[in-house]
């Protein structure tokens, strides 16, 4: 199970269709900004204009509080920048805090740089010349402060490099986004719109970063990364602050909700963030097919055979159906 | 004017507001594909499955008649393959069949080869290692045969080089296709999407290629790199092969008629294809500035002052307001 959010696997292992399953896998948010059921013709029609391209990146400066001496890059999904970024990077190891969402370790190999694992920013070797950061982390939630990344982003600029911090998963608490340190320093965050948006079908994404960085990255993914209905969404979702506002407070209801469930179950609550939580049990590869078998698909780890990650359930009657499903295991 | 389709700079030159424009300054259909109006939530609100990927290739591949050893990848667009190839190719020079779509040797430049314009596919120098073609050309429509791409690319084989022939017109004369041509020969061949089934804002292209190269391209664009919606509608699209072969028709009328209009007006028609026609004039820059100020958007080119390249009207009444437009210039 390389990722979550994908049941094609379960359906073939398990049977069902996909209206019988409850996904749990992932970590996007079960309740979707609402797409208005009439956008114009023209986004899907031409191409995305450089007009509709400024608009949102104005949105997402506002939304993500860049400073105006960082420049804001609009991509296919985070995922397209991740791809990249390894190849535009300068020759040299990356450091990678782990374990962590694993496509960023994928990626610099494949531009063949070589990569070494730490278990915090605090503890780069010598030898590295680039770093990655999720942050708050996947699937652990564990959050890096301003002042290590800071740290860690002053080491690396001496040795000309770069240190990406993802940010997916920091729209529940903005103020985690280290979004001030793109001025003075090598800091590359990623932005994921879907996540918290509800909508990673869209997929659409930022990058932010100092200007040299930015244009390097703008001129990689060429003219046209997006698609229009990606722009027009996005930039109505992006300037929508009174529905974010109430959705960070229907997740945090949720996912206390849900640990609570989780808890009763008998699992250890190790982390997370609003839209995910990781817990323990000695028998989480067998609970895992438990669920399954109930049509019920969270996500588990090829790394920890004790770990599951769970997202969060859209319906209250989703809730009990977990909690019912929990049972039958004890 | 770097490219068509993008009313923003000529609004911003000479005023008045999208709907007031003619734009005939792509080669984009202007009779796009019906895109139901009840898509499912789930293709805004999950990431792609393996299922919709694989459903949409098996449809490319029919569409356009793979052979079954080679491969089809899905992108956001050609464009971000054009983005990708000179990045994954091994290093040497490239050689373009220009003047054609600039874009080509722009990502090559950008990836540090040396790029070389030849006027045709039979003259490759001996240095070039890799060869891009665009076929039907864009602007002139001039259309390289079978047997000349198949020359080439055992040149190329020999080389270890890249035979990229990029097929974003060939619709229209889908016996153009050298999609043959991939199982035995080192040679990648685009698909756009977008610009035949008028949807160019959905940001949907493919990459047919052998295995090896297939994988390659795969795997630098990494998962999901198509939206929910692409995936969706491109295969519905591709399967109605009843409505490509009206929209044939309707796109062939249409181009005879633009013809005439064109024509009528004391322009050369030097070629095209059916989603555009390019024509020369000796006032072709002063015309394009007459027309602009009529609120119409035709397209010129940096490297010649001569030739203008329009769309497809949409409407019998836009041939008409065209034709007005270039009578007022006599």
């Amino acid at each position: 199970m390389k990722h979550g959010g994908d049941l094609t696997g379960a359906i073939a292992r398990y049977g069902g269709t996909p209206q019988m399953w409850l996904d749990l896998s992932t970590g996007i948010s079960p309740w979707p900004w609402p797409i208005p059921a009439d956008l114009p013709g023209a986004v899907w029609q031409r191409l995305p204009s450089r007009a509709a391209e400024e608009a949102l990146i104005a949105a997402a400066r506002d939304a993500y509080a860049v400073l105006a001496d960082a420049e804001v890059v609009v991509a296919p999904g985070t995922q397209s920048l991740i791809q990249w970024l390894p190849q535009l990077a300068s020759r040299g190891s990356v450091a990678i805090v782990g374990p962590t969402y694993h496509e960023h370790e994928l990626a610099w190999r494949i531009a063949g740089h070589e990569v070494i694992a730490v278990a915090n920013l605090d503890e780069l070797p010598d030898a590295v010349r680039h770093a990655v950061v999720v942050n708050p982390n996947n699937p652990d939630g564990r959050v890096t402060g301003h002042s290590a990344l800071a740290r860690a982003a002053e080491l690396l600029q001496d040795r000309g490099g770069w240190l990406v911090i993802d940010e997916a998963f920091a729209d529940m608490e903005p103020e985690i986004s280290a979004v001030g340190l793109c001025v003075e320093l090598p800091v590359v965050i990623l932005r994921s719109f879907g996540k918290f948006y509800g909508l990673a079908g869209l997929r659409l994404g930022f990058a932010i970063a100092h200007r040299d960085v930015a244009q390097r990255i703008s001129l990689a993914l060429g003219p046209w990364p997006c698609s229009g209905p990606a722009l027009n969404i996005g930039l109505a979702a992006l300037r929508d602050k009174e529905w974010a506002r109430c959705m960070r407070n229907a997740i945090q209801h949720r996912t206390r909700e849900l640990d609570t469930v989780l808890a009763v179950a008998g699992l250890t609550i190790l982390g997370g963030t609003g839209l995910f939580r990781l817990v323990q049990h000695p028998d989480a590869t067998k609970m895992h097919a438990v669920l399954a078998a109930q049509y019920i698909w969270c996500r588990r780890f090829e790394w920890a055979d004790d770990l599951l990650r769970f997202g969060l359930p859209p319906h209250k009657h989703d809730l009990h159906r977990l909690a019912g499903a929990l049972a039958s295991f004890k």
